[in-house]
């Protein structure tokens, strides 16, 4: 949370970990294993939106394919070749490339590293209240945040995940 | 503004310039002198955040000394070797290092290239409504915009400037 005490830079790569490593439920969590953040706008306090330094080792995913009703996303890709999925198919990125997701776009996106070496990111999302992400290949959805619940936190969403039929995971 | 013919990725250091390539009455107009910015999130339709690919050439700055009352921003340093420059000082950055600016600190920043060579920086800043910009250091204040009309556009803040007594520049 903001404090007067935030440094006034950091060494992106050095920033503390998230704490949280995951929120999948099996099976899904196994998608983004080997996924790891840095929490960058968390260590200035920031409130409004969260910068992420993601590293994903070979095989790892940022998240499932999946799209924001409200949030919108951006991604930099600062090391390695990982790959873009949408409805558009698979794309491969270099560094120094861009892309982002408009809220409401309707277009499930994902970035996977299917290369040999470590891809690095900086990862920008905005917190924009009541979002709704939505997963366009697999059977989970957002269980709703109780009303007037922040929908994130430093350490992530705080929602649920619950079947598509609305039953739960374990 | 959001098309469904936004490309899929790009590549920042080719994206289209900011049209509008300066915003400051004179004689502030010279701190930015060299300033170059490439509007990334713009090229997504991405509404609730800018992201800019910004180069400095030696001696500009990214703004005069200011702060803002709801929007956060965050930097990113890409190549070269900025000041950072706040309340607390003069802080030399480096590539991959990272500062954050946390709405309503009240703690003025500027990023300034003060070094022989170009600086490139990702900037974030979120387009919270009814942000306030305040410069600490300079005989400038925001002209209120017309309610409800968008602090920001595409091509950056719509408001104009005013002296700090009320009059306005030329």
């Amino acid at each position: 949370m903001a404090t007067a005490s935030a440094p006034p830079f950091i060494v992106a790569s050095e920033a503390p970990p998230r704490v949280r490593k995951n929120i999948y439920p099996e099976p899904f969590a196994r998608v983004v294993e080997g996924r790891f953040k840095r929490p960058l706008g968390d260590v200035f306090g920031l409130q409004n939106f969260g910068v992420n330094w993601t590293r994903l080792a070979p095989g790892a995913a940022t998240a499932l394919r999946h799209h924001h009703s409200k949030q919108d996303e951006f991604v930099y890709v600062l090391e390695g070749e990982p790959t873009l999925v949408t409805d558009a198919g698979e794309l491969l990125l270099a560094p120094g490339t861009c892309a982002g997701f408009r809220a409401g776009d309707g277009n499930g996106h994902q970035i996977v590293n299917r290369s040999a070496l470590p891809v690095v990111l900086l990862e920008v999302g905005d917190r924009t209240p009541g979002d709704i992400a939505v997963y366009p290949d697999d059977d989970l959805a957002i269980l709703p945040a109780a009303p007037g619940a922040p929908s994130r936190d430093a350490s992530g969403p705080r929602l649920g995940f619950i079947h598509k039929d609305g039953t739960t995971y374990e």
